[in-house]
């Protein structure tokens, strides 16, 4: 696993000219898809694969609520869609930005399919499975695991969450 | 967390007559499932939830390949079909049968969604999330872990996997 300052990435871009490592607007389009969830009564998570041409290819919001599936997770919702999509089970090429710190499911799905890079804002002290918890790209069994970039928009990211959590207590 | 001997679990079972604790007979069923999806090229793998009646409310072979799904691991399926089909994100009163070892992802799904009982039949030291590699169950950060009964009919769990990457070599 390699770990990158916010500073680093930028220059990691390939295609400048579609922004495939701004990280600042994918990640924006990931807090817009968590603004709507809220909106659904969702836990404000989205999240955005882009292509290493710096195409959107999937975006969504948490949907667990809705559909009553607790494996609705944004971070899911996108890799099933571009998948799916695209006619493969991996996303070597794409790079995948979340608001929120993935679980470990999402973690090992991500894994799963050779995404590589992952984006995300704020940290999850209390489910994360990437800094916190079983670390899953950490583990000896982990067979991919992405280049990370954390802490991206990481306050908006997180005041997001935190308002949602204060508004339903 | 709760272990118990395959010899235990019989003796929790609070409605007889219909075989909720028959723990043979649900893995038979997950297994028609995995031999299912090896004729679909899939890895074998079967899942079935069971209710606390003893009904069969979802049954599903892998369809990773099928769908180009990373994610669609039986278990996942069966879950996301249960939970959608229940109204509920929670399956508190189901167990899950599966004939190898949840992997990370799955193990996480199959918190979140609070099953009761874990049953699995072969064990995977390679990619297993439950007695191997993460070990999600008995992170800190685990919020519920079923009770897990594993080794159930293990000799033909892992021979029907044995004998599926056998033939892909």
């Amino acid at each position: 696993m390699i770990w990158h300052s916010i500073l680093d990435f930028v220059s990691l871009n390939r295609h400048p000219a579609v922004m495939t490592d701004d990280a600042q607007t994918f990640m924006e389009l990931a807090l817009t898809e968590a603004v709507q969830a809220a909106t659904r009564g969702e836990v404000p998570v989205g999240a955005v694969i882009v292509n290493e041409t710096g195409e959107v290819v999937a975006q969504a919001g948490n949907r667990v609520e809705e559909s009553n599936d607790p494996t609705a997770h944004a971070e899911m919702l996108v890799i099933q869609a571009a998948t799916t999509a695209g006619g493969s089970p991996r996303l070597e090429n794409c790079d995948l930005y979340v608001t929120l710190e993935p679980c470990s499911m999402c973690a090992t799905a991500i894994s799963f399919a050779r995404v590589r890079r992952l984006y995300f804002g704020a940290f999850d002290p209390k489910a994360g499975g990437v800094e916190h918890g079983p670390r899953i790209y950490n583990q000896p069994t982990c067979h991919h695991a992405p280049e990370i970039y954390s802490g991206i928009e990481e306050s908006r990211c997180s005041d997001l969450l935190r308002k949602f959590f204060a508004k339903k207590r």
